[in-house]
């Protein structure tokens, strides 16, 4: 089912990798409802990536970036506002990466230039995003910027490493820069907490599928897929939503909000 | 702008008085968007508003019910699934009204009798609602429920007094009820923390107007309005948010995660 | 170790059945600290209980009082301060009982009457304490109220039933009176959120066995005791807390902020 | 009044600058209460500061640390086990530093070199400590470990700017490695959220007064004071405390569970 929801809207969209990407997912649902936009990835991972399929699908251009450079991401909007031929409705912010858990690395033992990279990388980066924003002046008033974020921010998973740290800074963001947009521009700022996801990158750390798993039976309705978040970013960036900002938002089937379930009593009695 | 959402799809809307209310703007949106459903209010609360008025611009049937009373949910939800030809959708829980409050009882000072009819009234009649909905085995699968709320459940607002409390139990009650209507039907439960709205209701609690007008100063966004949270509840009601559920979502222009604003500090430095 | 901490401190505790208490841990605590206060517990409580052994040890005076009676609680207040020679310092409210819980009515069938009991009994009644503790101007300035709580009022625990709507409630009447008695006195109110412990009560609930095992293995300190619990409360009795108050205080050894565990995830992929 | 609560336990107090730090009454208060520690500071602060003074008031010794310098750090903790003759039960950090706040650059317009130095220097300070602490096997069993935030890494406060983002790495920092040390050595980790204080280092920041009145007026028992800070730290690293990690905790006479007060209703309709 399509609604013709973003009708007319342009932005950008960060971090599509593959098929399994929430951005990548997001990019053909946007485009579903009538959204133009551009792509956007790291250039060490587009050439990993098949980004360049995903853009023919959408008709959409790639301006490769990385996001923790102020240049590449003035290139970025500035280009953006170009080619989509105006300001920006909406921005799509997906990126994430640690080195130490990359490397492997104990929560005891962490080697601090790369927790800073992490840091740089997966929350300083979507500061840089909104200041460009702000900079190249590319938002259309009443415009939605969206990052990705995952509930150990809140909660500790041993696995996620220094990335909680990151996607707290990330959140943090959110609601400082959620204020100043407002204000300046009536754009707001959220962040969707998502559910494990079986990306590429998500399958990756160590211990992924036993915690997807608990997720699994912890969630009421399940865990949300990456179709799922696609289809709620399309709700934020719509009309519908206009007044949610500095929000940290769960999308998780009801995972944050359940302290047990009858399926893991079930799993643990066995 | 419609965008046909809710096409196909069929609910309850509670708490319609009159054209300030949320409920009433709903039932508007709704309609715009596509959806069908009855309209239902305290029998009491039919005489003083004008709920026909809007049956008749919605083209809705009115079926009056008590929320506190079984049999009455049990005629309401039995006669609506009757009426629109099918299972629902969607429900709007739009209730609230404290004894208390009413007759400006001091905090403490509280009428016992009255506080339990408070949190009868405003809290448990959510259970009542969707404990009538399992048992006439009223929803369609992926349906969603929602009730409104506001933040008070959270911090003190002196003149809030025991609806406080009532918020608590219903908000509490989402999570509850929503874990169990997962788990059957993958149906939905939220609560939508609204900003303090210029309904008639809200309006005659007694100080109303500083506190809308400090969260006015206080949300980056400013207030949001009936109007405002109508969209915000369709996008709830429609399919692109399947996945959430057992949350307090705040609608409130970003009042919940803003600590002081430029507009305050203005104000206190004058 | 003893420290006399509460030395020259006067109170009232609430709830204790037997020597698995936390308010019979607690006033074994309090008096070794120099505390003094009477004893109180609902006549049938009483009667199935030993309180009057936990009396004898601690020199203190028994008072009955069904903490849902204005009259009881009146008398209560004010007989405690004519046999502790002085206005009170402390308050300790452990009270909680569902009829639902106890018929083991399922969360979709529940008994409305017996649901607002619930509230009353468990959460209003502690508005009532506190009322009355106003109203016969019992507190010292800088006094301390201290209710227990348990995680189920923000996360679902399905066995829990209307027993979480009724933590909610009280921990809503934390903030709400926590405003007031601040203005009034310096008074200070808050919740502790405790682990699941094995009281009388607390293992009466059916599947108690499962989620302390559970929590046990999500605490990364394991579940705080009852002598643990004691402990704290003393701590919030103490002047050393004297500007925290309104709040929920998580006392379960880390299990609020704990997404999974090492433990778990070994038990998990056994 | 003194209870001896720190009889016999050692550790390390980080930040006292002068009289007004909230580590400076701190290290008076766990003196009283018969604890033994090292003080440590940046070598800047210390120039600036009177930290020997204090030093010779509570017989202890000064050890230099630049808190981003993990080799620093390595000898503090070393130091301080053979000063004081044995492993340590608290620490204190009480650090925090933005550049972009001192050179009073705009929210939206950071340099980012400053920005990773704020991260650094006021969050990953944290875990460097704790690092440390481990490496060098320098807890006791049950310790206690303690860092000082502020509730804007929860709601923003705009002059606050990047230090929101450090207080947010902060306050993950103390779940994830809470997590960690509960495991490895039963070890407590917690942050408190302190009302703004008239610290040297709080009161440079660009409209402190008038955020410290505005706190003081929506604080039902008003601001809590660097004194009162101080008694909550010596519960929190007393015994009494042992089960609460992982948290955190606010101080804050109210604050943080405040909507609104009276003070301020006739302060906005003067």
């Amino acid at each position: 089912m399509t609604y013709n929801l973003l009708k007319g809207k342009r932005g950008i969209i960060f971090g599509a990798l593959d098929e399994n990407s929430i951005a990548w997912k997001t990019a053909l649902k946007v485009k579903e409802e009538g959204g133009s936009f551009t792509l956007t990835n790291a250039p060490i991972a587009m050439r990993m990536g098949k980004i360049n399929e995903l853009a023919k699908a959408c008709n959409a251009e790639v301006i490769p970036a990385d996001a923790t450079s102020e240049q590449d991401l003035q290139n970025l909007f500035t280009k953006s506002m170009e080619v989509l031929g105006g300001k920006l409705d909406f921005v799509l912010h997906s990126i994430g990466m640690s080195p130490n858990v990359r490397k492997d690395k104990a929560y005891g033992d962490l080697n601090y230039d790369w927790f800073l990279k992490t840091l740089d990388i997966s929350g300083v980066s979507f500061h840089k995003v909104l200041q460009t924003a702000e900079k190249t002046d590319a938002m259309n008033e009443w415009g939605s910027i969206v990052a990705l974020t995952y509930i150990a921010a809140q909660r500790t998973f041993p696995d996620y490493s220094d990335m909680a740290q990151a996607k707290a800074v990330l959140e943090s963001i959110a609601r400082s820069y959620g204020y100043r947009f407002a204000k300046l521009k009536k754009v707001r700022v959220n962040t969707i907490s998502q559910s494990p996801t079986k990306t590429t990158a998500g399958a990756g750390i160590s211990g992924f599928d036993v915690f997807y798993d608990y997720a699994q039976m912890m969630s009421p309705l399940g865990n949300a897929s990456a179709e799922d978040c696609a289809a709620y970013i399309v709700s934020l960036f719509s009309d519908l939503t206009r007044m949610v900002t500095m929000q940290n938002l769960m999308h998780d089937g009801g995972f944050s909000s359940t302290g047990i379930t009858q399926d893991l009593i079930e799993r643990l009695t066995k």
